[in-house]
């Protein structure tokens, strides 16, 4: 071969490199998206797999002896699915215990020197400091706002502020709502405390028909006091606003909040990790992956439970079919989601320091429930140009991609420029289980939770087949 | 005028008459079925109905007492949503008691003479007659389909013919999945008696998780004995099958069955209706409703209390919204669409009898799941008519329109050559409550539920501002 020669072929050779893209074969891709449908459907190990995590473990905060049992549910989860290494990535996350159990009590004075009293069904907030054994008893300041607060901050000194913020039942994706009404509990008691608060209470972040208060995390401002916060059931929060604006107003009222959290030294936890090594490409990595730690008042059985054995199940399918990956697939049930994100900022990390390159990650973290789309960080042309894929996913129920990114585990990865994305399952009843006692296994559909599984590992199956 | 004019005009006219249809306003509408939404989701009263309907009323078959007072919650339910004119329509149902509670016990004798009895979850099937209170006791033979009955027609004197037909796991569509298995429910009587068997066992058609059994109706063949059916737990089918088919095989093994039922002289029930009479076609009717009896195990909340309340919800918010329709919109809670479809045939007769012209007819039975499609006897490219009408529900939870056809109470106003469609929701979870003692309020989420509701009153306010 001529030098000329030589040069056109390396440079042919090249643009070949950077531009071959495997011929999309949607026929061969129907049939194989129909196995693994039919493997999923009729043999799927995740609903078990989340029985024995829900029943057995329960809840799994992060620090908690039941998150080092998951851990090891974790791995031998991911052995029994065919993952050929698995390994752990530590990580120091924050160690926040409830501390015993959260109670309040409503005491009215009626006109007629009548008392009442009556218990409040709250759960302290994650992250939030308790009021201690003698508890916090004082006069309640009812805002809707945060607009409210600022106008009225004259009155909340020494007092207990009660956010009260609906859910709006208006827009059907409840996730757009939840990012709203979030900043209540996220904010509301460093805000509250700007203005000599002494504790916060909060509408819970719901629209549920039951009076279970959800918790979630929260965060202090370093620049004033670390006041108690509660969540307050529906139909309490309902009632105390009752009490402080109905007709039959009284005399007095107060709360009596008693709450034993503690925020204890950060200790150490680890992302589970298991993963079948690409057959061309076995550098570049496509990551699935759900959380592994839960809030304490169930068994985390939506969060996370439910994106954690669908994970697991995407693994399991593709070697139970004999698929050979052209990309290292690898699943990661992330630390610490709920309180502080560490475990998903280590993943990221490591990849950083790996200089490994992510072909994409995928996050289950909506819930198991029906699947309806998934979401991604492409731009419209890029993603304009995966519309083809969605046809293929139609008869599993997925009939839309939308750009509107990914979940929290994968956002540090989509920081570092990769492409993320996550399942956008029907949210309906999200919100009515996330972080109460009632996420619970008994809430799952297994079918739902199954055909979740059936779409992400289509969508991993085209990914690695064809990229982006 | 001259005669040429007005010959000339009467003809416009009347080609206009034909023709004329409403200009298509997709902003206009956009803005309406937002108000739907927005009434339904903040005000709505589908859930409070149902909760009366399955609290206080529970199950309600055909001919009890429960239906009676159904039909009186029906009528007040419709007075509450505004309907201008609340009427009975009576028929004659068929009257079919369960007398008692259903049991089972398999009774085997293992080889070392050790005699083991353990009880099974049954139920007899609706319409089934009873063994009466001594009960049968026979040797099982167990089939798994018509065809191994016919093959093995020889064995199945003075047996329990156990048919342990399978719920197919792999079609995501589960009511095509039912549509195949219950067959063995509504003839498998009949075909075991017709080779001399003296009872027949069948496993649940569902894939439920629990050891629920779910009855539903059954029809005998004259020409054979009419012997007892009933319906098992899908664990105890597994149960039965392993013992029969196991290892550990024993030297005898007997099943004793006692069912209670009893099939009483007909009696009356009555098609509850409440309407809006139409402003410009009051002749015209367009129908929408559900059935308002149910199995008897347990609430009927899934089937179909909700159709009953997201049909009344349709009326209650058009009202609520101050729209006037044009045609006649008529609530329907059809009576006995259980074991006899008499409601469905009575009002599809009073149509024809009084000449009345239906625009439309919409049923909702599939459950209160999350909404994902609509389905209707239109050809093909009639259907394709009302594609950009997909756009305008696709934010509420649609987003596909179908021709497979309405549902059952539809079915006669279908075969009259009416257009008839009914709401498909997501089937996921339908058949783990299906007449079954599942089928309870808990199990029904409020936002599906209503968002099911916004779509159909979007629906009809589409076809009676446009038509087909």
């Amino acid at each position: 071969m001529n030098r000329f020669l030589l040069a056109l072929a390396l440079v042919l050779f090249s643009v070949a490199g950077f531009t071959q893209r495997t011929a999309f074969s949607p026929k061969e891709d129907s049939l194989f998206i129909r196995k693994i449908a039919d493997e999923i459907l009729v043999n799927g190990k995740a609903y078990a797999q989340l029985t024995v995590l829900t029943k057995t473990i329960g809840a799994r905060l992060s620090g908690s002896l039941a998150y080092c049992r998951a851990e090891i549910w974790g791995q031998q989860a991911l052995r029994d699915a065919g993952a050929g290494k698995i390994y752990l990535q530590p990580c120091m996350v924050p160690h926040w215990v409830r501390g015993g159990v959260d109670s309040a009590t409503l005491t009215t004075l009626e006109n007629g020197n009548q008392l009442k009293m009556r218990s409040l069904n709250i759960l302290s907030l994650g992250n939030s400091l308790g009021t201690g054994p003698s508890g916090i008893h004082a006069q309640v300041m009812m805002v809707r706002s945060f607009e409210e607060l600022r106008k009225r901050s004259a009155e909340a000194k020494g007092k207990i502020v009660f956010y009260n913020y609906p859910f709006d039942a208006r827009p059907v994706e409840t996730f757009n709502v939840y990012r709203d009404a979030v900043r209540y509990r996220v904010q509301g008691a460093a805000e509250a405390a700007r203005y000599g608060a002494i504790a916060m209470l909060m509408r819970s972040v719901t629209n549920a028909s039951d009076n279970n208060p959800h918790t979630g995390m929260m965060i202090y401002n370093d620049s004033f006091p670390k006041i108690p916060a509660s969540a307050l059931g529906l139909r309490d929060a309902d009632l105390l606003a009752g009490t402080l604006e109905g007709s039959g107003r009284p005399a007095q009222m107060s709360v009596y909040i008693r709450t034993l959290a503690q925020m204890l030294p950060d200790t150490i936890a680890h992302n589970v990790i298991g993963e079948i090594r690409g057959s061309l490409y076995p550098d570049q990595v496509i990551t699935v992956g759900g959380h592994l730690d839960s809030w304490d008042p169930a068994e985390g059985a939506q969060d996370d439970g439910a994106g954690c054995v669908q994970s697991i199940e995407v693994l399991r399918v593709l070697n139970a079919l004999g698929y050979k990956p052209r990309h290292s697939i690898r699943v990661v049930l992330f630390a610490n989601e709920e309180n502080g994100l560490r475990g998903a900022k280590k993943y990221a990390d490591e990849i950083k320091a790996k200089n490994e390159k992510v072909l994409f990650a995928l996050e289950s973290d909506a819930g198991g429930f029906t699947p309806r789309c998934f979401s991604f960080t492409l731009r419209p042309d890029r993603l304009a140009r995966l519309r083809p894929w969605i046809r293929l996913l139609q008869p599993y129920g997925i009939y839309e991609f939308t750009g509107n990114g990914g979940g929290a585990d994968v956002a540090p990865l989509a920081d570092q420029g990769a492409t993320v994305g996550e399942l956008v399952p029907d949210s309906q009843r999200y919100f009515d289980y996330h972080h109460s006692r009632s996420d619970i296994l008994e809430n799952v559909s297994k079918r739902e939770l199954e055909l979740g599984a059936v779409n992400m590992a289509a969508l991993i199956y085209l990914v690695d087949k064809y990229g982006f």
